[in-house]
């Protein structure tokens, strides 16, 4: 059946250019599942009151492929992802802009679903998009496989404000400190390229997609020495885990059988030829903390529900030169390295 | 030449992957130029100061094509429009984040300029970019025409402080106060568009793209009543009139002999088909100021570079219903109403 109006079943160029119809997208389709008190589409941005403490501020990008796959949408990544990165920098979230460039093309029925995503997200975080901007450019080819293009790229930039008494930092790693991750490492990352591949598994791959502002609390209150906080997102946990090595010029000893991995991801990481610690997470934190307080983080975590699986996984050491060293199930030693480029692209 | 290292000259998706590559894009091509105390490419976020007064907000994405254009490129704009957002709204910038999408095969060449021209920007305007993020999309497809595809995205959030004593609101819009612009009108789309056309005019159109805050610095420090102020992007001056117009309820009457309009933009936009008055600036304010104001704002923008050709445009008037009205030079009266779609796809 052709539609009456185009304009009313998916997003044309027309949409971007600033007049009515662009208005028409912005008050049908974005404000009423965003709507908040602060959040006036008519202003170039919004005033928000002082901030408690000092301000946290960070941005990120969203260019997954596809836009929703098991466990989470381009949508839920772009909330989680900010409200992640102000929390491990030790602040709490204060507000997310939302910048949305969309494709021609793109169904208004797929943009609605992803918009109420963004929308649930921010309901389980806590926090409020308050200021937003919308772009329109033109259709990409479709791709040699004959799936269709990339319908949307999501921006979110986050202020927050410093917790007090919380002070993160790399110079405060000591040898002794333990390594945490609050649960299994690799799902997103496998979600994503199992939906891609087309690759069926017995158990469902489910990305992890979660804002982590709420667990985070918990360390943070259970008053335990954090030193520094990290979510392994692009690069994997060897990603993040390199990071340290480097900035601190220690050593990091994980253990190979401590590290969460469930079933279903290792046998999917296996049949795709990667390797789980290079794969991305994102509802996955890894903490460093004193070694003494290491229980007393693992407590706080398994009292939240994204943190039932928290373990240490390891330990910082002073041993030269400095590495990321795996000690693995077999008894040996092996060094983890960063990846070199992209073994996953479009992940995120 | 063949080069003997492909990942020296242009951008391969590899590089957003979040691993080795990554790290060298982002240390030899944004960290030089954009090099600056609080921007810490490791971390996830910047810490700073906590601000004098209320915090603003503000976001915006840039899909402009061509990414170079006279008087400008993508990189200009994303500053310029995103301290402009944070001027208009009454705020002193605080600091900026960039967020990149880059297409696989942009060359290093270009994004080099680009970002050089980011930084120029942020000196210009006196403000930092503190926290950035880099993704990476495959290569979209040649257009039609032959031309290049987009090459980059850019994202640039804004978070500013609210001066002390400035108080914007329409709802202070009162009959007889004045409309003023700063200049001349419609450069920056007629810009763009005469150089996608190919089509070239006696004397070069040059986009007005510009960072306003020091204008409004010296409008606000004037001491004049400032009820309201607007970038006049997207939509054009048009469509700043017709949203102060919707939400006062009240008329807007504007002068078309007073409008600022260059000969080279008249005649362009005349060949293209366009109205001025719905063209896209990138260096252009609407204020709304108390009429017995209107001087000492002229003389406050007249000091600085940017607002040597401000002039009062029209007035606001009780006149029922409300409309844009403009008076035109043969001692008519037309509607001025807002573009319906878009006019200039792709112009910011």
């Amino acid at each position: 059946m052709m539609p009456t109006n185009p304009t009313d079943e998916c997003v044309l160029l027309a949409h971007g250019g600033g007049g009515e119809l662009m208005s028409r997208l912005i008050r049908e389709h974005l404000v009423p599942p965003l709507s908040n008190d602060r959040l006036a589409p008519l202003t170039d941005g919004a005033v928000l009151p002082r901030p408690a403490g000092e301000l946290v501020f960070t941005t990120d990008s969203y260019v997954v492929t596809p836009l929703e796959f098991p466990g989470g949408d381009i949508g839920r990544l772009a909330v989680a992802g900010t409200v992640n990165d102000l929390a491990v920098m030790g602040a709490e979230p204060i507000a997310l802009s939302l910048g949305l460039i969309l494709e021609e093309g793109l169904p208004f029925e797929l943009l609605d679903r992803i918009v109420a995503s963004i929308a649930a997200t921010t309901r389980e975080a806590g926090v409020q998009i308050v200021t937003g901007d919308t772009k329109v450019i033109d259709r990409r080819s479709v791709g040699p496989d004959g799936t269709a293009s990339d319908g949307l790229f999501i921006n979110t930039a986050g202020v927050g404000q410093l917790r007090a008494g919380v002070s993160l930092d790399l110079a405060g790693v000591q040898p002794g400190d333990a390594i945490i991750v609050n649960g299994t490492i690799a799902d997103h990352g496998l979600a994503v390229m199992s939906r891609r591949s087309g690759i069926e598994f017995e158990t469902e791959l489910r990305s992890d997609a979660a804002p982590l502002n709420h667990l985070l609390e918990r360390v943070f209150d259970s008053g335990a020495n954090v030193r520094f906080v990290r979510d392994a997102t692009r690069g994997g946990l060897a990603g993040v885990l390199a990071d340290i090595c480097e900035a601190t010029g220690l050593t990091i000893e994980i253990d190979e059988q401590r590290i969460p991995i469930s079933p279903t991801v290792h046998h999917a990481a296996e049949m795709l030829g990667l390797d789980p610690l290079t794969v991305a997470n994102e509802g996955k934190v890894v903490c460093v903390v004193a070694g003494a307080d290491a229980d007393a983080v693992l407590r706080a975590m398994r009292q939240d529900p994204l943190g039932q699986e928290a373990v240490r996984i390891g330990q910082v050491a002073a041993s030269q030169p400095p590495l990321v060293e795996l000690l693995t199930a077999a008894g040996g030693r092996r060094i983890v390295q960063r990846p070199y480029g992209e073994e996953l692209p479009r992940i995120c």
